[in-house]
């Protein structure tokens, strides 16, 4: 984006304040560095006030305003939101709850994924704008609506119905291949044409877990059409790069069908500023971005500079802590730092929601902190930064399918499948270890370990390519709940995990997690917490959420459960494949205790780590070295290099509170494309 | 009420018994000295049992019998509840939910208050009833419908929306006013004319806030214009004194509306039995009663004899509980007492709810004190309580506006409104002073402190008469999220609080509300409670729920927050403003630093403080002294005076768990209406 | 069942897998000890694929392997749950929820029970079933649906009010009587015709008491009609045994009703593995089912092999608990031990519910433990325990209606009825003492004790046959809550309890429950735990709960409130009453103080005690002794006679976790019938 810039800047909806207030907008964006502007997310009323009647001429202003004051824009085609008159118009067109509910206008994204309707009328808008703009000087970007599936993902009425009925025949071909994969003979399910099926609707109790799992598949899909046809239609008349923001890692929708699709990807992040673990889980979120688009530079298209608004408690950025994040993005593949929104919203839902330009004015921190990083970024757009890449030794297998399935109803016991992703993240983090999310099927070659966990939902390609890239001299490591069933949900019976069987040297018996504690303990004592033991976890930890009977075929035992009728059980084992190796983990192991193996694992493995300072964030972009402190005490560094923010030298470098440094170490400074080369 | 009579009874429903039970309940009635009975509330389908066929042999007949006993009556209107017959009739007249769901009969009060077949039948009940015993010698009150809107305040029907487009034609005029009003700009709400406009049914994310925040201005009112049509067909025939009884602070009904339309104002109060606070509360709340009706004399018009039916666990009254309570309604302005109900229902919802009349008989607890307070207050009809005044000398402004805006989601953190005037009123009560509750807009001139917690929607008008009170010598304090907003909640941006950033001397900048506890210790060491200093606070203290970044213009800073990012932030600030004061809180206090606080603000303004002694209620009304102990222990009194009830000197008085003392107090006896001299 | 052999099986769902699979099935079943298996729960959509279009062939085939295999076939009638194509083409049978909500396909159970297409359409399939069947050789008993009412009990459509009102005029005869039986002078609910009355659909407020009542007596009802329409379509070509698979303390169904109407009586049973009251629940459950038949021998007709996947988490069963669990059974009642399902599902919501036969095959420890169970249970065939009886000397009285009402809403305080009488269950079980559940109509005349918890809702008929039990020379207990109202929930005035005053000597003033401890706790120091004291109860102890104001007119006070307002009062109390006595409780008492209270009573009515051992579970069955250890800990029996699954003598018997014995006691040996003389 921008060329040699990075991009800096936010939503601007001056159709929310008076034209008066326009030119005080752009020069105080000028002031602030603002180089790119979001313009016309939530526009539709406002250009189209009444059914086929379009208004530009404050758009033009606006526009004109924007490009004489040198701020390039990501203009949105505005179909994030259809405007009252439109679902009056066509009731139809109302999302349906699962229960039948029908969801009105009046706050935002009201319509049905699948509705006729919805398309015909914003295909429609998108045409007019793409007209109107698609030759304008200030045009850098497309912006096609908004956090799609943000608040209706899933569309339970007719007009879906019929959709999934399309979405099922071009899956299943014919209604037997259907029941087949469906299971319906379970239960009296069975359909005997198409015709007769419904989304999954409220119902007596559990619902077909395959109906579920496509139903999933087709409300991604779903969105993703709506995306891919304005695509068609901007791509009629515009070359201009187009994206749509993402939501890091948001469910209902699976990214990795839709990054190829977007010229450019970004990302809303909202990490809860008052919660300390954000900082890992924001560096998580953004190697999930990075990763998205196969490593290449992204851009953050919201964050906010303050608080926002839509927690029970919004917590305010501490000092600092806006510039730190902004930096952990920049470190993790960022070209550019945006924000939701430039002027604070003075009515509406998100008035409470922080501004670049405050409630207050420019006399805040807030303001005063969002110039000062307007201005460092410019400072250095030639850094080495800006374009380069991220090198990770190490992979983890990150899947919608199993997030959507693990977390069904009816399963041997609750399970989050990020808060699983997430604890090999931790440790990994904490290891020093830099990491990129793939699937099962992607080139894993160039990674020296891959992490697979939970990944239930997983066909014969995804375990083969798994087994092939242990045998071809990689470390696998995978978790409890993989490869328990095939994409159809189906169980792979004769003690699951498929071919992974004979990489792992184990098959799987029974799953026994343990029971709540609160249930355990009643009518007298409790009974001790599930423990394991072993050298490769620095000795007995506890070990909560699940336990499993695991048969070992070939596999030497790691680690063990202890304790109880699980004693002596294998928690964590490996395997010999080929050259290379495999790793089970039977358990949800304690922080410290996952720590303690990946340690060995990265050992193992050769993988590359990055320093580790308590509270002190590490990554390598580009030959740089990015160290962001999130903790809440002063840090000295002891690196090689100088800051290139301060000229400082990295030995004995003190870094306070949210402080940020960036490290040039000569060393790295040419390793781009020549990984393998430096780590052999 | 009543001449010079205490009004004593309950709510009579002769329905739910056979007529030989009758003429027993009026001879019970007299044993237990009730001479008011609120008849017929629930008998719309026994007076009405087909559509326009009336019924009146047996209301004739109990009427009567209670004219014959000397038992005056309270009666109702009947509408209440409409019979199933109506609604089976008209289904379209069912309340409706925001999702959509329709309620039916079965319970009570099943009606749309929008409906036009509602009150084109309600109109037709009344006039029948008015038209029979508008000159019944047993009539005292007319009682209109039933604590309007407390199952059903806002429905979302097709009438509402009617109706709601009719309230939002009369505010805003046209559309671009509304559009104005409610920041349509946002989110690409605007609408194109008022019949796009719908009530705030289920949408996909947070509403539009103007639109809820009318939308309860109108529920408010749609219930008021169904009272002020009965009103207008009782006046047709009758100039019987009009009620309709209130519920207290009861969140969906802004009776500051209401009281200018009641002859005599009246109340249902429910406290919990076995709530510690419940006294102090019940306090507040017979504060707000007085207060509503401009100090006249009220009437409790409900409350329990002993235990409710409609909690989890349904706590008894202790013995003596009632009466204390009932004294606490006497001394701070009741002229009359009165209970749900008679006689102790055999069938139905309510079979559990305790009655004057137990299940069990006169030869129980519950019957023998009701009788001795009947015949208590009655021999306290000329001791000076009745018809006098409650005198104050501060004010706590209460605003239903605030209320509803401030507790509406996507806010900088979830608040209570009534938790927060309530702290203070905590505070003024241990402090020992009396207080009345006002509008910004009264005469305020009277108050020596005027408290203005969280007035979150304050209009221009509002401030500046609070701006006026202080400059003309008041002492005004107001406390966080005050005037944040106008009344179309749009943000004073600019640092907020309008003209009261010139009265305090100083501007907000921003919100930093501190984090929930249980997320701020994610993943290690909790962060310290977040705490203030200085001398007016008795020291440090913790300070919960709130903070926010303060910059005094010209205000002295009375206490700081301490520790943390917001440590030396002004917390507490004073300003001298013309001949007053003006003091801000910038956070949640401390019970004990709160009450150190108000006792510093009652010495400056000179209020005058009522003996404190621990569990112990005191008010002064019409020169006597009323003395309630709701504590556990008994204690002993130390005032002048003469107890009216037992004739006990007030000096070394001892005073029993649930005790009461009516101290007439010599030099207090002729202070009505001179209370601005005595104090100076 | 089966004549001289223990049933051995579980639910075969063929359909669910190719039929190459069968033959290995039946091959299975034989090596598994199998004699039992129920097929075709879930086969309608199976054998009727589209509309009257009956597919038989699979099943002829299926039968046959059974039948060559010698596995009898328990065939059911398939009605459980509806194709989708009867739902599409017969929308109004969906079941709707209280608040209109509509119940699509895609689970199971989706029809109204009431709908007359479901009905039609399942005779119609029930005919064809039976028409092919009837006389198939392999057929021991029919099965009737299956869990009647599981998810769908209540259905609030426009059919169930059609049904609803049917029933209304079969109970009342005229709209004036069930008025007066519902209270409708209460809250203006008169029904001026059956017409106007509907099902207990969402309201604004609680809803009419006795309409929620009698609405569950009539769900209950419509669910047994589906059953008679069933067995009459059945009873015009066959006289095999007929059963329906209950669901032990089921609250939605009184099986007190359907009892009488299958020809075995048969259980689901799922307790919580992990939950270490299960054991002891479980018992009482048996106890229920053996009760219901009359003391007759019953089946359980499904119980988990191990884990069930239906809760948040879902334990395994521990080793050899599952065999634990199967003898409890057999030792209270049981003819045979079936199991869900034979072989574990590959897809579908239960594919993690354990099989007899799990996904990873035979090796596996729960197929080894199906196996030795099928082989133990054979060899015990003629040990005296198969259709022999269990005698118990006392009661406990177990009434639907009571249930349904205590937990209504608007009640004294929240109760669980089947709380209240779990730990009556609880404290005779630790007693020692075995125990049938009757009905208080029921011949007491050979129980030495009879216990009535909470029979809230009691007829005269009802408290005249437990005066005439007491009369007569029995002990009754009756608890708190008891004939608190007749049977249209019309309190019982004048002190509760109707004709059981005299017998318990006192009456009920009021009800004072103690206040939540949260509550109570607010504002400072919580008050003392409510507590009791008295001899009987071992000294004092905890009662948490309920409280209530008792007046003895001729009762003997056993023990007596402490502390607080309810110091002094009655708390359990005791009454000649002629040949016997009548106890009273008046509280919740701690699980200690209930056991030492029952010891006293078991003692005084010279009731049989079985052994007393920590952890083990006893129970006499035909002369046979049946100890289970449920604890963690091996325990030793030091009891006559010898083990006649090892030949062990029973003195210094060394008894595992899990580990069962049975004891033949030569002294025992004839008993059966004998008990009066026994006890004498």
């Amino acid at each position: 984006m921008l060329g040699r810039r990075f991009a800096f800047g936010g939503d601007y909806n001056p159709e929310q304040w008076p034209a008066e207030v326009w030119p005080e907008d752009v020069s105080l964006m000028n002031r602030a560095g603002v180089n790119l502007a979001s313009v016309g997310i939530f526009s539709w009323a406002r250009i189209e006030p009444r059914d086929g009647e379009f208004d530009f001429a404050w758009l033009d202003e606006v526009l004109e305003l924007l490009h004489a004051g040198g701020v390039r824009v990501d203009l949105a085609t505005a179909t994030a939101s259809p405007p009252p008159w439109l679902l009056v118009k066509h009731p139809e067109m109302r999302p349906q709850l699962e229960d039948g509910t029908r969801l009105s206008s009046g706050s935002r994204q009201a319509y049905c994924p699948s509705s006729p309707v919805y398309r015909r009328h914003a295909e429609r808008l998108v045409r007019a704008i793409v007209d109107r703009y698609a030759d304008h000087p200030a045009l850098e970007l497309w912006h096609v609506n908004n956090e799609y599936g943000c608040h209706v993902s899933h569309c339970y009425c007719d007009a879906s119905a019929d959709a999934f009925r399309v979405f099922l025949r071009d899956r299943y071909g014919d209604i037997d291949r259907l029941n087949e994969a469906w299971g319906t003979a379970f239960w009296s399910q069975r359909y005997d044409s198409f015709d007769e099926i419904l989304p999954p609707r409220s119902a007596p109790t559990f619902k077909n877990p395959t109906q579920l799992l496509d139903f999933d598949r087709f409300s991604s899909r779903e969105l993703l059409e709506c995306y891919r046809a304005e695509v068609r239609v901007i791509r009629e008349r515009s070359s201009v790069p187009i994206t749509t923001n993402f939501m890091g890692f948001f469910k209902a929708v699976d990214y990795w069908a839709w990054a190829p699709e977007v010229d450019v990807v970004s990302d809303d992040s909202y990490p809860d500023p008052a919660d300390p673990l954000a900082p890992v889980f924001g560096a998580m979120q953004r190697d999930l971005l990075r990763s998205l688009g196969g490593g290449k530079p992204w851009l953050l298209m919201e964050q906010s500079p303050s608080a926002v608004n839509w927690r029970e408690r919004n917590a305010a950025k501490r000092p600092g802590q806006m510039r730190a994040w902004s930096y952990q993005c920049v470190g993790r593949g960022a070209d550019g730092i945006l924000f939701f929104q430039w002027r604070q919203a003075k009515a509406g839902a998100e008035k409470f929601h922080a501004g670049m330009l405050p409630h207050g004015g420019t006399d805040t921190r807030v303001f005063r902190e969002v110039e000062a990083l307007g201005a460092e970024l410019a400072s250095l757009a030639s850094s080495g930064l800006l374009g380069s890449r991220v090198e990770a030794d190490v992979a983890v297998v990150f899947d919608w399918d199993s997030w959507w399935a693990l977390e069904q109803e009816a399963a041997p016991t609750r399970l989050s499948y990020l808060e699983g992703v997430f604890s090999w993240y931790r440790a990994l983090a904490a290891a020093g270890v830099t990491v990129d999310f793939v699937r099962a099927t992607d080139d894993l070659s160039a990674y020296r370990l891959v992490v697979v966990p939970h990944l239930l939902v997983a066909g014969d390609r995804q375990l083969e390519a798994l087994d092939a890239y242990a045998a071809a001299g990689g470390t696998l490591i995978a978790t409890y709940q993989t490869a328990v069933t095939d994409e159809d949900l189906h169980i792979r019976t004769g003690g699951y995990l498929g071919v992974l069987q004979d990489t792992l040297g184990l098959w799987v018996e029974e799953f026994t997690p343990p029971a709540a504690p609160d249930l355990a303990a009643r009518g007298g004592t409790p009974p001790p917490a599930l423990a394991v033991e072993g050298d490769v976890l620095g000795g007995r930890a506890e070990a909560g959420l699940w336990a499993e009977v695991v048969r070992v075929t070939a596999a030497r035992v790691e680690a063990a459960f202890v304790g109880g009728v699980e004693a002596g059980r294998p928690a964590v084992t490996s395997n010999a494949r080929g050259a290379g190796s495999a790793w089970y983990v039977a358990t949800q192991l304690s922080d410290d205790a996952l720590l303690h193996l990946v340690l060995h694992l990265a050992e193992l493995a050769g993988v590359e780590r990055l320093p580790r300072v308590d509270g002190v964030e590490f990554v390598r972009r580009g030959g740089l070295l990015v160290a962001v402190n999130h903790g809440e005490e002063a840090v000295t560094l002891d690196e090689p290099g100088e800051d290139v923010l301060t000229g400082a030298p990295g030995r004995e470098l003190e870094l306070g509170p949210q402080g940020v440094a960036i490290l040039r170490q000569a060393h790295c400074g040419d390793l781009d494309g020549t990984r393998r080369a430096r780590l052999e």
